[in-house]
This record gives C-alpha cells, structure tokens and sequence, in this order.
C-alpha cells in the first residue's frame, strides 16, 4: 500500500528511520489486558457503567499504554498550517491572507487554541508546513516548510509525490520535536489553512465513495450558493483527478493539503511511540482518515476529540468507527475540541487510576 | 408563594438573614450588558459563533458576573447526603447502607467525585444533611444533618414543614462555608441518597403533570420488573399526597428528599450571592426544579451540567428550559457531570477574557 520512493529521514531514538519505516512498524494494542482493565473499571466505587464513555475512553487509554493505571497528564496539541491553491476558486468566506495572520495570532497567543491549552495545561505547537508567507523565526514557530501552499487542485495536482513524502515526514518530524521536549502521553492535532475545508471534503468524499454534496458543509461561514459552488468545484475535481480511494499518497497528491499530510505524519509517529492521539474536526480527521490508510492500526491509537457541525465530519468518524467525545457545536478547528476533549480522556484515566473499589472502600454491591 | 413559618437565621455578610430574606433577594441578572457581550464574542479572532456552545456558556457567564471579563476559577462542589425511608418499598438496587458507606468513601478521597474534582482543580466539600449514621468529626465534613433519613412517603409525608425549612437553610449554611474559605465564582451540586432517585422522579412527576412512568428510569440498576413496581410507588404516593405543583415547600414536604431541599437551598444561596450553579443529574436537577419554585429568578445563575440518561432528566430540563453541556452517557450523580462541565464553562469564560479581536491581531474578516 506504501508505496518505496521518496523517503526521507527522521532522526529518532538515536537512529534515523524514515517515514515508512516508522509508518510499517505500528501494531495494533495488545488487547490481552482488556479484560483485566474492564475487571477493574468495574470494581470501582459505582454502578457498572455508570461512568458512561468516560469507561471506554479509560479502557482504551489501558490498551494503548498498556497499563492499569494510565494517565494523561503530560499533553499536548499541534497546529499545522498550510495555504492551498485551490482558494483561487472562491471557496472560502475568508481571504487567503487570514492563514499566516492566524498563524502571527497563534504565536501572540491570542487564538481560541491557546486559550484552551493554557486553560487546560496543554503544551502547544505551531508549524508552518506551507503557508505563503515569510514569517520571521519564532521560538514557537516549527519551521517545516514544504511549499508555499499547494496548487490549485481544480486545473491540476496538489502536490508531488515527493512533497507528500516530504510533508509526512515534516509531520512526524513535527511530533518528535514536541515530544522530546514533553515526553506526551497524549497529542492533539488542529490545523489553519483558509480553503482546507474543500481539500478535506474532497479526501473525505474520495475514500467515502459518496458525491461532494453529500459531504460539504459551511465550512467557516459560506451561503448556500457559496457551498453548492464548493461542491461542485470539488466533484469536478474528483471525476478529473480520480483519486484511487485505497491509496492515501495519490490522494493528498491529487487533492491534499499539507497540513493534512503534516497531521497524518504526526498520528503515525504518535502511535508508533504509544502516545495518544486526538484528532479534532473536518479537516484533523480527514488526516486520520489518510493515515488509516497508510496503517489502519494507527486507530487503535485514536480519539475523535468532538462533533463537529460538518456533515462530512460524521461520515470520516464512521468510516474510521471513533465516536466523538464532546459535543459543543464547535466548527472552527485549530485543534479546539481536541483540546477539550483531552480534560475528559484525563478524567477517565484519572478514575481508574485513583477511585476505590468496592472492596477497598467497604462499600456494599448490589443487592 | 413562600410561606412565612418555620425560618431560621444564617450568617452572611455580617448580617443575620433567613432563608426567606436570601430567596426572595435573588433578583434576575441584568440584561443590559448583553449586546456588548455578544458584540465582543463575535469580534473575536474566529468565525462568527464557531465555538458553538461556548459563545452561549461565556454570555451567561458575563451577564451572571455583570462583566466583560468573566472568570471561573475558584470552583467548588457540594456533595449532600441523605436517606430516604422510601427504601422500605425495595425501590432500589443497592442497599440504603450504601448511603453512608459512600459518605466515608467521599471523605476518604476514592470516590469519582473527588478524582473529578482533583483533576479539575475543583474544591470539594460534603454535607451530612440526613444521613442515617453517627459520624465521627472529619474536617471534610459539614454536619448539617436534620433527622436520620426522610420518612417513608409511600405511608406518610417526607418531612415536617419545619424539616424543609431546616433543611434548605441547612443548604444556605453549607454554601456560605465553602464561599467564605474560597471566595467562590462557581458552585456545583452533587448528592448522595440510596433511595433519591425515587424522590426525585416523584418531584419532576408532580411539577411537570406526568405519570410516573413517563419519568422513572433505571436509576443505579433496576430491572424491568424493578422499574415498574418503582412507578408503580411513585404513581401511588403522588395520589395519595397530591403535592401542589406550584408549592416547593408543599413538594419537598410529602416527597422530597434531605439533600434535594439541600440542594435548592444550596442554589439559592449561590444565586443571591452572583455565583454560578452548575446542576448535575436527575436528582440535582430536580432541586433546580424546587429552587425555581421559590424564585425564578434562581435559573439565570444556572447551568445543567450534563444530560443524564435518566428520562426524568431530560423532562425536568425542558421545563428549566436548560440545555445540558456535556453528554457522556453519566448516571452516577454526586456531581460527576457537573464538575466536568465546569471545565467547558472555564474555558468559555477565559476565550472572552484572553481571545485578540480581528483588529487587535490584525486579522482579516470574511470577504
């Protein structure tokens, strides 16, 4: 499925591997322990499955760490920025522009993400993976980037191959750097890019089988006549491009973004090292929906952060069976629900961890 | 509405006030700042009401503390514990030692409550309002305990008149305890109650006019079987004390609950005193229903903390007209939902205060 040329390397636990290696060496959890873990959940001080999804969200965090006694407490969240050439075909409320003044907004501190990670005592990350824009170096400012923005989708490829390898490998490059310096148990990943809805729906409808229209949303704020322009800007791209539905580098080749590629590098290299990841709305899960395919055991590893108003959104979440954790209605993206979703994951860990059970406790079952 | 007999005097604010002086101080929030508060989140640095649910939360935050830079980051939780001699009827799955074996359990930290509330930076206090147990002096423990359990309703009223009054002061008192030590911005209520479920499904069925079928839900564990003879007792009791909808005090009386009229005395109090009150579950929200009953004005101050599975649940929120934050399939109580939901309201409050606006950062706005 992988396909052998245009690798680069990562350097990582003191050896260089490359993306494919990196990519071929995730294995599913070892579910021998979920028994044990459910046993346990199970004892604790409460009604069986009174603790809702927080049960599962505990039990899976079990699985990927391999432990009774998880926890998600070192955390952190990412934010890949890219432009996109397909925005000269008018599919965004906002101007192209809006992408490196969010990214300068990101490094100020002064966007809904930062808030949420300092809230939420979140390590965050910024990455500039191809936004059009010179930006002067920042001590948070990742700089990994490939191209200025990828071509205009609608008259012509993406990307080149190699700028996807090469975008993938930024990604995981991106996910080392965070978590050399952190050592995460969890990661989220979030992303900016005016036009990055279109890209998104487009992977989305690819790998789904089903018309644009079935999937395009508002996006960050697109009239009626805006989104059926959208949809079919993307159907007509779908039917010249014909992305094979099966095979996630011809499909950011032809219709990806580069922060879509930098997010499904940096899930890859997350569940490659056992750390968590979260993906967030549209375009966050779109990346997993690439990554599912360049290893489908990378889901063992995965959360869906929330419920985004996005119709496409729902029809990735089903194709890759993750329910989403929380659901506030969010549609802007950045990483915001993966965000608020990690204070629930934390949660769960934290009461399988902590909660007595019934023995311990002396507290009487059911009668 | 609030009959004049059978007050009793708390300290605050230097003044000795009963609980009639407090309830009817309660004054709704003021409205006039709402036009600025909204201007203000939809000048922010993301699509015009993209963060969903939070836009909602930081408006009712902003018009509780008559702010624009609302904050909730002294939180608390009260977690009232009570008997009910409803339990006589085998209407619950756990036994009724449960009660105060869960009390220790709260003390000793190993409950979910309390690891909710140390993940989520949140203080904890319990209240021993009618718990039918001698409990030796703990500082953890507020002993406001009025008699040893509620009588059996199903034969005979709850509570004396003078009881509910004691008991709603007794949740005024406990309040102020955790205001004065924490100078609280925001108060969530919890309980514990082998038994409370029945009472509860009892208060929502008399004010809303349904039958108690179409309340009653599984509680911590009931069967089918369970179930029905657990309407079938409620449906009887409602017949037979014909509690007046209108009439909190007559409510609480026949039907109620110890730690249920703690709970709206709790709330009032909060209220009063310009802190927010996150309600929890089915029994938590069914003493949101009693305080509402003594002033309306109370549900400005109120959030619903999360969507039980409960059916009742659902029942009385849409006669609070509340919408439940988050919804993780809980049905524990103890405050569970509700100190998970502050986190949510914490964020919301702190992307009002730190968010940059579009001029401030420079960003452009939608073409």
């Amino acid at each position: 499925m992988l396909p052998r040329s245009g690798l680069k390397h990562t350097e990582v636990k003191g050896e260089k591997r490359n993306m494919r290696q990196i990519t071929v060496n995730i294995k599913p959890t070892d579910k021998s322990l979920q028994p044990e873990l459910q046993y346990k959940i199970d004892k604790k001080t409460k009604p069986v499955g009174s603790l809702g999804i927080l049960e599962e969200l505990a039990l899976k965090m079990g699985l990927i760490q391999h432990s009774l006694v998880p926890a998600v407490e070192r955390k952190g969240i990412i934010v890949f920025a890219a432009d996109h050439g397909i925005t000269a075909e008018g599919i965004s409320a906002y101007p192209a522009d809006v992408t490196p003044q969010m990214v300068l907004n990101f490094l100020n501190g002064g966007a809904a993400i930062n808030v949420f990670c300092r809230t939420g005592n979140i390590e965050m990350a910024v990455v500039d993976i191809g936004v059009n824009h010179d930006f002067t170096a920042d001590k948070n400012l990742i700089d990994k980037k490939i191209r200025k923005g990828t071509r205009n989708f609608a008259v012509e490829p993406a990307m080149t191959e190699e700028e996807v390898y090469g975008a993938l490998q930024a990604g995981m490059d991106a996910f080392f750097v965070m978590h050399k310096k952190h050592n995460l148990q969890i990661i989220g990943l979030g992303e900016m890019g005016i036009g990055n809805t279109t890209s998104a729906s487009a992977i989305i409808a690819a790998i789904s089988g089903l018309s644009a229209e079935n999937i395009v949303g508002h996006g960050t704020g697109l009239d009626k006549k805006g989104l059926e322009h959208k949809a079919a800007v993307i159907q007509k791209a779908l039917e010249y491009h014909k992305p094979d539905a099966n095979n996630g580098i011809d499909i950011l080749r032809k219709i990806g973004g580069l922060e879509i590629a930098g997010m499904a590098g940096a899930a890859l290299a997350a569940a490659e090292n056992g750390v968590a990841v979260v993906f967030d709305g549209l375009i966050s899960t779109s990346a997993a929906l690439i990554a599912a395919r360049l290893n489908p055991a990378v889901i063992d590893f995965a959360f869906a952060g929330h419920n985004s108003v996005e119709k496409g959104h729902k029809v990735a979440l089903e194709i890759l069976r993750l329910r989403p954790i929380v659901d506030f209605n969010l549609r802007l993206g950045e990483g915001t629900g993966a965000a608020l979703a990690m204070h629930v994951i934390e949660n769960a860990c934290a009461f399988l961890r902590e909660m007595s059970s019934f023995e311990d406790a002396g507290v009487s079952g059911k009668l």
